[in-house]
């Protein structure tokens, strides 16, 4: 890929980006967007979604409307994706039109718990040991292979937790292959691990790739609850997942985000766990405690912008309000240090993602 | 006027702040509304207006209409503006139907070079010598008064040094009296200014008030091209500054943002130059270099949340983009140190503001 200069393809102000995905994420990125002077337009099957109210255009439509889609990139200079399950026929069908960043390989990969393991298995980065199986009997072979515990997960469609299933011992199988839905799983080894770590790396069309200071991240049920920078592992630990986020975005020819998470060791070595090609609420203290946010270098990215080199500008613990968290709103409000980010989602349900604060300062 | 808790008027999330105005203020504000969870609906007389590609909701009607007014208040929890010069029958219309900030005899007020001048001799706080005149033989009298070098302006509808002319002696008056208009008009003083400084003052439904950073400003041709904070004034300049533009915010039981121009003179003294009741151009710099925005902040005041107490995170140089400026922004965007708001205005005209860049740090 040659490396052209910036200037000849930096977007002048007024060029429209597309964002596949309607959600916070792409609500931010539109505003990210704006702020640098482009329009933005929204790809969503859902009518009143986050991401619409602060973009010039939206289409509604299904990811599958092959002509749909083919008519949003036509409509756009430059597109990009909030939301990572888009099918990768649409993601293939957009890019025959215009750049699309990242490419529908790589989306595609990240969609695939086993494809992303071979492929960090492939960059030389440690998975946990894991077997793909597709059928109930290869299903208590793959058990029987990888050892309990186990976690058994869809190979595909699986977020915050869901499409998972933990097996203490293979007499669960039967329960777990039923739960998933009688399809393609990944059994993976359960990793003991003492942290959770994130890598987001941000790689632009000149091939110039940065990292954001890597985050530790507190789960609960499989969602994340708080991200911390900086993460306070040991400095080998730390240097070993930059290491390992790069090489993965290098091999891949990345042009955009990445998000890896990681699972840390007892021993400080560290298990690739997974990746998504888009901003990643691990990331979202960028947006008031680093000079850049992920949202705004992906929106650079795309326009053929210089990158922004990252840089801690202070402490900060990212705190996610889930369904009833957003009760707490009045306490966070009255934080001096909290800077408080609200989705405009008009029904508030349980487990779902409806804001985010970020406490910055010292007081962690 | 009686003090409520903030918790008793707290607006939750997904209720609607009404913004008069589309320009980039608004623009701002609506972002600034967006992040904390708000709907936003835009009243332009303007179609594709900046403001309105990231509002929820738009309403194009001129600001006359009162019924189009109407409806918009009706459709909001509570209203601010961002274009200064709304008449004040469409501010009376609005407030009678819903909560409007500031309110209607402040912005009628600050859009009277007299009344504002008035309003700060009141409070105590200095201004130039000045005079009103509605006839040419009245312009006369007035500058034989106020004596030459003296700026004559229009009392209304000024802005960005439109509306405003020099004389140097009285001969220049008939012609003056032309350009202007034949209009009412102030004769102003000329004062000899060694700096000028912007204070912008925050007062909450609670009468909490907290003003920013005080900023020092440089204009061309009576646009401002630069801010700096901290504005390196002296201590005693700075507090007479924060005193005076509280006393006056006091005093006009504000609420919602008032922001100031003082001339500063050659002992430290400071004379009021003028006011908005608004975001300003030169408090743009909290964006990038402050713990609040002041685009946040109003949306604050409007929602009833407490308001936060502005702290200066770095140094930090506003620089404008106006009109051929645009052609510099490639070198903007490969400052490290520049971080650029463009505002997504289709056309490019001489002298109209299209961006800005807040170069923040220590390289000033």
């Amino acid at each position: 890929m040659p490396l052209m200069p910036h200037e000849d393809r930096m977007l002048p102000p007024c060029a429209t980006i597309g964002i596949m995905g309607g959600g916070q994420l792409g609500r931010m990125m539109a505003m990210a967007a704006a702020s640098l002077g482009y329009h933005v337009h929204i790809f969503t099957p859902e009518k009143d979604c986050p991401a619409a109210e602060v973009a010039r255009y939206v289409t509604v439509a299904p990811y599958e409307d092959v002509e749909a889609v083919e008519a949003f990139a036509r409509s756009v200079d430059v597109m990009t994706l909030e939301f990572e399950n888009i099918p990768y026929k649409a993601a293939q069908a957009a890019q025959a039109v215009k750049p699309f960043y990242p490419s529908p390989e790589i989306v595609a990969c990240a969609q695939h718990r086993g494809w992303e393991k071979q492929f960090a298995t492939d960059a030389g980065v440690p998975t946990p040991n894991y077997q793909i199986a597709d059928s109930y009997e290869g299903l208590l072979r793959a058990v029987e292979h990888v050892g309990t515990p186990c976690i058994i997960k869809t190979t595909t469609m699986g977020y915050d937790g869901k499409g998972q299933y933990r097996v203490l011992d293979a007499s669960q199988c039967a329960d777990a292959w039923q739960a998933l839905g009688m399809r393609e799983v990944i059994i993976e080894a359960f990793v003991p691990f003492v942290a959770e770590a994130s890598v987001m790396v941000a790689r632009g069309q000149d091939g110039t790739m940065h990292t954001f200071p890597v985050t530790r991240n507190e789960h609960e049920g499989g969602i994340l609850r708080t991200s911390y920078v900086p993460c306070g592992l040991s400095v080998t630990t730390h240097t070993a997942l930059e290491h390992a986020a790069c090489a993965m975005a290098q091999r891949a020819e990345l042009v955009g985000l990445l998000a890896f998470e990681f699972f840390i060791l007892a021993d400080g070595s560290i298990c690739f766990n997974e990746m998504a090609p888009r901003p990643h609420n691990s990331t979202h203290w960028t947006m008031d405690a680093c000079n850049v946010s992920q949202f705004e270098q992906l929106m650079r990215i795309c326009a053929g912008l210089p990158l922004k080199k990252p840089t801690l500008r202070a402490t900060c613990r990212m705190v996610n309000l889930i369904g009833d968290d957003m009760e707490q709103l009045t306490k966070w409000h009255h934080d001096p240090h909290a800077h408080v980010h609200v989705y405009g989602k008009a029904e508030c349900r349980e487990g779902r993602k409806m804001g985010h604060v970020n406490i910055v300062g010292d007081n962690l």
